[in-house]
């Protein structure tokens, strides 16, 4: 099913690396209209490489009865955000080099290049995300501190958003050990604009992380996006004050889907700022008041080997395009509908082969009329 | 191995009803010296009744290795307590009797008898348990008075122990629908005393208890006593602001032992009235921040069916003592020392019949030797 010459000889525990032609390609598919993370690796999956599939895209795009092409990320506009990073400091790392973060590999759909900034050290540190509220208390800065000091003392690396409040009081308290600040914007898209000077602080000793190309300002639904990140390089996510309805309990219901563990810190049924982190707490998250209460749950999974995740493999010769008979796609399109259902569904109710499912589901997509939701589930747009 | 004769002819749903001559044995023998409520049950179950088990006190202190035989209370002393009880609105209530509370019954060491004052009916109200810390916030007294009032327009009557702080509060909270104060000592010594006002404001619609003599004077170590009363009587245990090592706590281990449920208001870790209430959440203990988290938990117990315990009987003609033989009982207290070991262990280990270690036990106990603890162990004393 896949094309042959991967990317040297890579096993399942050696890390690919990609040549800077490889990166360019894999930049302009990820920056392509209609291709996120998991169109991305289902593209790859497909056609064996990022060169193949972006050559596909126009043809993926028409069969997905899109009347229009899709906007292509240009090789010159990759080359440009390459220079513009490499002269910023960042540069780009693919899933399944060495450097990028092996937690973050392992949820439902990783970033395929990140951007990174800083010290990629920071990221092999066993990490922890300490977020919550921007209004926060002085109580609440005090035990962030408090939490993030113990975590470091513990060699545990702190994670988080930026943010004002609870996440930069848990830069601050990390800034020796490493932490690592992920964006929801560009790298030259700080925000808030105020903590620039935070994220100069960061660098030396930690790191700072987007999937977003240079120039992005971060919109309000980019925030739950990057927070999937957060949750997704931590072994837990530690809620210290939250609202209902708040950011930091999104990153709390991500890092559950993630498998990770969900901290939160207890406070007054009257203080407002207590009601989304006493609500997870009657939801199931551990009760945190000390340092200690993490590190007596995280501790035990440190060590754990992670399950090896099979890298993107990358081929040197674009696949061939199976189309799909007209009568098929029609089947497969008419199961469809904004309800989402599963692939393995679509599969045993069209009759069709995973295979042509699958490449018609991508042509939807390229379209821009097809959805992919986490655990394999489709839905039209 | 019971003698004939039980009072009326009690199936295991229908309450007993003991005579006034039977609740003045009953009440002799409960405040006779080393005679508490594991023994009272363990003295009428070899007895057959209280007035057989009264004669039998100086032998068994005798032969249990006792210089000066044990101080029984007196007829006298029992009709007198019975006329200032009367007097001050107390009566007796003996466990398996009508008013004696169901819940209260199923512990492992009920009070034979309560003495109590106000209304019967609130002790059939479905009742909640709210205690804690006497030195109270302000958001802890107004939080308590929340969930008070929320389990009253539930249905539940609240249970607390009339001390200053949250007691008071949960107290206040619920004079309206029946509110039942547990004493740790007698009705005639009210503490704190400026709880007296509080308790006559209770009695209109509620209860107080007590299974302490009129006239004692609560001493320190009959407030954990008084504590188990309080669990006992009810469906939970809320505790609302407990510092750590705090007589709340006690109540909710006793809580947990009775297989009560528990729950615990959350606080900020830096507010040290949190850290008994915190440190419950992280053993288990449901968090509570509004009455419909308790109720969402003891609704569905509320109409669950008590398990019938068979009601203490009550013989009219002594039964015989068995004696053991001098070198059984010396092989059994050879068995015991101060580490507490099981009856059922003991039994084995002797090789006598359960009559006769329970019997050597009771002689022990009757003289001051023996202490019983939960869970059919014993230790010397």
């Amino acid at each position: 099913m896949r094309a042959s010459g991967f990317v040297g000889e890579v096993s399942e525990k050696e890390p690919i690396r990609l040549t800077d032609e490889q990166r360019l390609d894999w930049l302009r598919l990820i920056r392509s209209e209609n291709v996120g993370p998991r169109t991305f690796r289902a593209l790859i999956n497909h056609f064996g490489g990022a060169r193949a599939a972006l050559g596909a895209l126009p043809a993926l795009a028409r069969r997905g009865g899109s009347a229009a092409a899709p906007t292509v990320y240009s090789r010159e506009e990759a080359e440009r955000e390459i220079e513009s990073s490499r002269k910023l400091g960042v540069r780009f790392v693919a899933i399944g080099e060495a450097d990028y973060p092996p937690r973050l590999q392992m949820i439902d759909d990783p970033p395929p290049l990140i951007a990174l900034r800083g010290q990629g050290a920071a990221l092999t540190l066993p990490l922890v995300a300490i977020v919550g509220s921007r209004n926060a208390s002085a109580a609440g800065v005090k035990l962030t501190q408090r939490l993030a000091q113990g975590l470091c003392q513990a060699g545990f690396g702190i994670v988080s958003g930026l943010a004002r409040g609870i996440d930069a009081a848990a830069h601050r308290a990390s800034l020796e050990t490493g932490t690592v600040a992920v964006l929801a914007g560009g790298h030259d898209r700080v925000y808030p604009p105020e903590h620039v000077d935070l994220l100069e602080a960061i660098l030396p000793a930690g790191a700072a992380l987007s999937e977003m190309p240079l120039g992005w300002e971060p919109r309000a639904r980019d925030f739950p996006r990057r927070n999937r990140l957060i949750s997704g390089l931590s072994l837990g996510v530690v809620i210290v004050e939250a609202a209902k309805r708040s950011g930091s309990l999104i990153t709390a219901r991500l890092a559950l889907e993630q498998g990770r563990e969900v901290f939160a810190v207890p406070g007054s049924p009257l203080d407002p700022r207590a009601e989304g982190t006493n609500g997870l707490i009657k939801q199931g998250a551990t009760p945190v008041t000390e340092a200690a209460d993490i590190i007596a749950v995280l501790r035990p999974i440190m060590g754990l080997e992670l399950p090896a995740r099979e890298p993107e493999r990358e081929a040197v010769e674009p696949a061939e395009i199976a189309e799909p008979a007209p009568d098929e796609r029609t089947r497969i399109v008419a199961l469809l509908s904004p309800t989402p259902v599963s692939i393995d569904d679509l599969v045993r109710l069209s009759h069709s082969s995973p295979r042509v499912v699958r490449m018609v589901l991508l042509e939807l997509e390229i379209a821009g009329r097809l959805e992919r939701h986490g655990g394999g589930l489709v839905s039209l747009l």
